[in-house]
């Protein structure tokens, strides 16, 4: 197998060490640090940290994309259980972190949407394209007649999505799974009645 | 009426510049420049950046507080209005600032949580003085007749904050107001049906 180059390195650690410390949080040094590699090759491989920071973002997505594609998009399963599985491995996925990092694209939201606008007209993509495949689900559960007909799949995804991203938030403040845990169960037993 | 301190300056922009740019965002210097004080003055006011980052935290709190007071806790309102009339509040200071700032607590949790465990504890007992708030306001609709007694207040209290808290966060990325009333109308035509 090759070994990873520098530019590889960079985005892998650097993506770790701005989910942990933030993107105004993490420097070019920090990240350059991380890697390993020399302080030059970052701006050899970047135009900007916005560039840089665009990249990460891409990876991460990817990441969430893939689960959406696994549960909420999966048609082999019933429409509820998909989502009830999506809302488990995002879960999960906290949890491994030990609730410290939260989701770095609302992470990003919070801190960087105001200073770049590259950045965030993609935050606002990565939050349509996740909130359109969980309308695609609901509308499964409606057609499989597991949500009732008049559900407004799309503004129901809107808030699902949104309301994830709190909880998140909130098990990120307390480094405790209690608010997910609560956003799983209101979800399931008084939202989607 | 007295001149404002240079302390006062320090906290009245800092407030500004921090919940603008993040708080690793804003540094010290452009801190000082807001307030158009000696860069000293800063160093001979505040123990350190986290120190000044709980006493604005504080300061925004305090508004979030008397809000809270003149609704959700305002035994005058009918209990179901009162948390209307805080959910319309929040929103109205989400879009006099255009969407563009959200709100400085959920912002400090996306960023500086993991940096500062002062600044973390202290975002926790303010989520955790709000949820109560709410809690009291859906006990009172429960006793009213206005909700279902089996309704777990405090567990749906915590639902509604983090999800409010993930609104304004969807809301801050698009610069639209649409998330917060789209968290709005689920709540009270779907979630405390």
């Amino acid at each position: 197998m090759a070994k990873p180059s520098h530019r590889e390195k960079i985005l892998t650690e650097g993506l770790r060490v701005v989910h942990e410390r933030g993107f105004a949080g993490a420097s070019v040094r920090d990240i350059v640090q991380a890697a390993g590699v020399p302080q030059g090759s970052f701006t050899n491989h970047f135009a900007s940290k916005e560039a840089f920071g665009l990249e990460i973002l891409e990876i991460y997505h990817a990441r969430g994309r893939a689960v959406a594609q696994a549960t909420l998009l999966n048609d082999a399963l019933p429409p509820l259980k998909r989502l009830e599985e999506w809302v488990d491995t995002v879960i999960l996925r906290m949890v491994e972190h030990g609730m410290r990092k939260g989701c770095l694209i609302g992470n990003l939201t919070a801190e960087t949407s105001e200073h770049s606008e590259p950045i965030r007209m993609r935050l606002v993509e990565m939050f349509s394209e996740a909130t359109r495949a969980i309308a695609y689900c609901l509308r499964a559960a409606v057609q499989a007649g597991e949500l009732p007909a008049s559900l407004d799949c799309d503004e129901m995804a809107g808030f699902i999505f949104s309301s994830l991203q709190g909880a998140n938030l909130m098990a990120k403040a307390q480094r405790s799974s209690v608010p997910l845990q609560r956003f799983r169960n209101i979800l399931f037993t008084a939202v989607l009645r």
